[in-house]
C-alpha cells in the first residue's frame, strides 16, 4: 500500500489519472451489445435461445423457474441462512419504510388545487448476476425497496446453468417476495425485460448489477426502460485519526479490496504514523486472505494512504472521491457529518465495520461508484416510484391569472396556447 | 384529425406503430457527438470557439455573459414581462416548496444509530435553447427546483448568436437567480459542462431541454455526469365525456400540436358525437394559427380521436399512453384521480387549459415524454439533491448482529468480508 503526502488537488489529479487508466474505450462492446439488442428486439425467444446456447452453454426449453422449483430451493437451503437472510430483511424493511412518501395538495387560493400524486412503478425487472459471483444479499437489496414502494410485478432474472440456477439467490427471491423468475442472464435478460418477448413481458425499469455486457445494455435501453445507475468496482475510503484502530481499518481496506482486482481502497488521515501502521497491516492481513491475488492486485494498483494536514482537509478529499463507501473512524464520529457532502454510505465509528452494512443493518448495499455520488444516491424506494403533478382551476381562478398566461405564451411565439386560455372566455 | 373507435390493444399497437417510425437509426448523429465530446475532452477551450464558429458562426473571445449584460437585459425588457414571470416565480416556488425532503434517523434499538442524508448537488448545469426556440419560461423550470434544493452553483449555458443572447433569457435568468451564464450552446455546452474547460469549470448534473444533438450528448455523459430525462416532442391526451366543451379541447389540442410537426394531439373518449365535434373545431381552429403549418402536420400524423366502450376504458388507454400532458375533461373530474397511474402531468376540469401549467400554475414543465412517464417524473427538487445514508454501531450493538454478517459473508464467499467483523473481537 502506498503512502503519500497528498494536498486536495494533487488527490483531484491523481483521480482524473486513474479515470483515465479506466476509460478504455469499451467501442467493440458498444456495438456487439446493440447487435445483440437489436437481433433480440426483433426475433424474441428464438434470438434468446440462441444467444443462451452460445454465451452460457444451455440449451433450455422454457424460461421460467416453476414455483415449485423455487420451493424446493428454499426447502433445500440450512435453516441458518433462512434465518440471517430474514434478520437482514427486517433491518432492511425497517431502514427503506421511511423512505415511502405522501402525496401533498394545496388548497390555498379560491378555486385553485395543486398537488403531487406519487405511484409505484408498474413493473419492475432485477437482474442478478450468477455464477461465482452470485450474492443472494443483493436479492433482498433489490427487490425489498421496491416492494416497500407498492410495486406490483417484481421480475427476477438471472443466467442459467447447467445445474439450474444457484439455489440460495432461488431461497432469497422466495424470502423477498419475488415468484416471477426467469434463467435468462447477460444482454439477452436486458433486452427481454426491455423490449418483451414472446414468454417474458417487458417492465417499466431495470436495476440491478452486472459485468460490462449488462452494464452497457442497460445503458442502451436507458429511455426505452429506467434503469437505476451505472456502476462501476467497489470502492472505500476510510477517514482515521491517530486513535483509531489500524488493524480494524486495514481488515475493512481488504474487504473491498477483495472485490475486485479494480476495487479501490483508500486510506485518507492527518497522521503519517497511523498511515504506517495500516500499510503494514495490510500487507500483513492479505497473507491469509483466500481472495489474496484479487485483493493484492486491487492494493498494488489503487490502495493508497493519503496523509494530509488536517481532519478538515480529510473530508475535503473525502467530497473530492465522492466514495461509494466512507468509514469515519475517528473519535466523535457523528460530529462529523456536516462535513460530508459527498458518499453513498456512511459507517461511523469504529464498530460501523462496511461489511455491516453489506448485509444487515438496513440501508441499501446498492451505492454509487467512481464518483458518482456526487448526483447519483443508493437505491432506495424512490427509485420504485414516479410523480404525477395535478392541477384543478375553476373559471373565476383561471380568470384571475389569464392576462400573465396569455401575455407569456404570446411572448414566446405560441398562439395557440394563448388561445387555449382565451377561447374559455370567448362566446361562440 | 382521425376518428377511430379502438380497443386498449389496439392503442397499444397503434402506439408501437408510431415509434417504430420514430426510430429512425441516430447511428450518424451518434458518432458525431461522441467525436465532438472527445475533441473537447480533450482540447477543451479551443475546440469549443472552433465548433462554434462552424455550427452558430460566432466568433467569441469570451464565453461568460458579464452580470453587467445580464443586468442590461433586465433593465430593457417590459415591465408587464418581469411582472408575469415573478407572478410565475412565486408559484412556481411556493409549489416545488412542498417537495423539499427532511433527513431522517432512528435510534430505536440499543447502540444503533441509522438514518439518511439529503444533500443537494453542488454545481449544476442549465442548457437552454437559443434561437426561435427561446423560452424565458423554462428558465425558471428548470433553474427554480435546484435553488430550492439548495444547490449552491447554478450554470446556465445557452447558444450565441450574432445580436448577443435573447434578452427575455437574460432577464430570466437574473428572475431566477442565475448569475453564471456562457454563451454556447449545442454539443458544446454538453461537453464543457460534462468535462470542464479552461474557462467553464464542470458540473455535476446537467438539466434543460435541447434538439437531437443535444439529447444524444446528455446520454452520451450520462454516467460522466447526471442527466434529468431523455425528452421527445411534446403531447397531450384530453380524456373528455359527451359534457366537455369540443371548443376547449380542440385548442388545448392545437397547443401541443404547434410545438412540433411530430407533436401528438390525442383525445380519448366514450362519445362518438364529442369524438366528430372535436375533429370538426380542430379543422376550424387550425385555419387562422400563425403556426398552421406545423400544427397541421402533427395533427395529420398524429392527431386521433379515439372513442372507446367507457370512461373506465379510456383511463385504461391513458395508462398505456402515459402522456406529457393529460387533460380531464369530464363531471367531477378529480374523482378519476384514482385511475391515473401513468402521466406526467394532470389537469383537471374545464378551465385547467394545459398552457396554464406551462407557465403559470406552478407544478414544472419539464416533464416526461414518449411514454416515459412509466418511470420518469416531471423535474423536481428531488433531481437536485442525492441521498447519503449513515450507520453508527457500538460494540455491544455488533456484538450482537455479527453471526448473521459473517455467516452471510461466508455463505457468499468473502472472506475479508467475514474477518472485518470478526477482528474487532480477537485479542491482537
Amino acid at each position: 500500500m502506498k503512502i503519500e503526502k497528498m494536498t486536495v488537488d494533487a488527490v483531484r489529479n491523481l483521480l482524473s489519472e486513474w479515470d483515465q487508466g479506466e476509460a478504455t474505450s469499451h467501442q467493440a462492446i458498444e456495438t456487439q451489445v446493440s447487435e445483440m439488442l437489436q437481433k433480440i428486439k426483433i426475433e424474441g425467444d428464438t434470438a434468446i435461445r440462441s444467444y443462451t446456447e452460445t454465451y452460457d452453454h444451455v440449451t433450455l426449453a422454457d424460461f421460467r423457474v416453476s414455483e415449485a422449483e423455487i420451493d424446493a430451493a428454499y426447502q433445500s437451503v440450512e435453516p441458518a441462512f433462512i434465518q440471517a437472510m430474514t434478520h437482514a430483511k427486517r433491518n432492511i424493511t425497517s431502514y427503506h419504510e421511511q423512505q415511502k412518501r405522501h402525496n401533498y395538495m394545496d388548497a390555498n387560493e379560491p378555486g385553485i388545487i395543486r398537488g403531487q400524486l406519487i405511484r409505484p412503478i408498474a413493473a419492475v425487472g432485477v437482474y442478478v448476476p450468477g455464477g461465482t459471483a452470485a450474492y443472494p444479499s443483493s436479492v433482498l437489496m433489490n427487490v425489498l425497496p421496491a416492494k416497500i414502494a407498492g410495486v406490483p410485478r417484481i421480475t427476477m432474472v438471472t443466467p442459467p446453468s447447467e445445474t439450474g440456477v444457484n439455489p440460495y439467490i432461488l431461497a432469497a427471491a422466495k424470502i423477498a417476495g419475488v415468484t416471477e423468475v426467469y434463467q435468462v442472464g447477460g444482454v439477452q435478460a436486458i433486452a427481454a425485460l426491455a423490449y418483451g418477448t414472446e414468454s417474458i413481458t417487458a417492465v417499466d425499469k431495470i436495476v440491478g448489477p452486472g459485468n460490462v455486457y449488462v452494464a452497457t445494455a442497460k445503458k442502451q435501453v436507458f429511455g426505452q426502460v429506467g434503469i437505476d445507475m451505472i456502476a462501476g468496482p467497489s470502492e472505500v475510503v476510510v477517514v482515521a485519526d491517530a486513535c483509531a484502530n489500524p488493524r480494524f481499518i486495514a481488515a475493512d481496506l481488504l474487504s473491498q479490496a477483495e472485490h475486485d482486482q479494480r476495487s479501490r481502497a483508500i486510506l485518507v488521515t492527518p497522521s503519517l504514523q497511523q498511515a504506517t501502521a495500516v500499510a503494514a497491516e495490510v500487507e500483513k492481513q492479505l497473507r491469509d486472505l483466500p481472495r489474496e491475488a484479487i485483493a493484492r492486485e486491487a492494493i498494488a494498483t489503487y490502495g493508497t494512504a493519503i496523509v494530509v494536514n488536517s481532519l478538515a482537509e480529510a473530508f475535503e478529499v473525502v467530497n473530492v472521491i465522492a466514495p461509494e463507501h466512507l468509514e469515519v473512524q475517528v473519535t466523535d464520529a457523528m460530529s462529523h457529518l456536516a462535513a460530508i457532502h459527498n458518499a453513498g454510505s456512511i459507517f461511523l465509528g469504529a464498530y460501523a465495520s462496511e461489511p455491516l452494512g453489506d448485509y444487515l443493518a438496513g440501508p441499501n448495499h446498492v451505492l454509487p461508484t467512481s464518483g458518482t455520488a456526487r448526483f447519483f444516491s443508493g437505491l432506495n424506494v424512490d427509485d420504485f416510484c414516479k410523480k404525477s403533478s395535478f392541477i384543478s382551476y375553476t373559471k373565476d381562478a383561471l380568470k384571475r391569472d389569464m392576462n400573465d398566461v396569455i401575455y407569456l405564451a404570446e411572448k414566446e411565439g405560441l398562439d395557440a396556447h394563448a388561445r387555449a386560455i382565451k377561447i374559455r372566455f370567448e362566446e361562440e
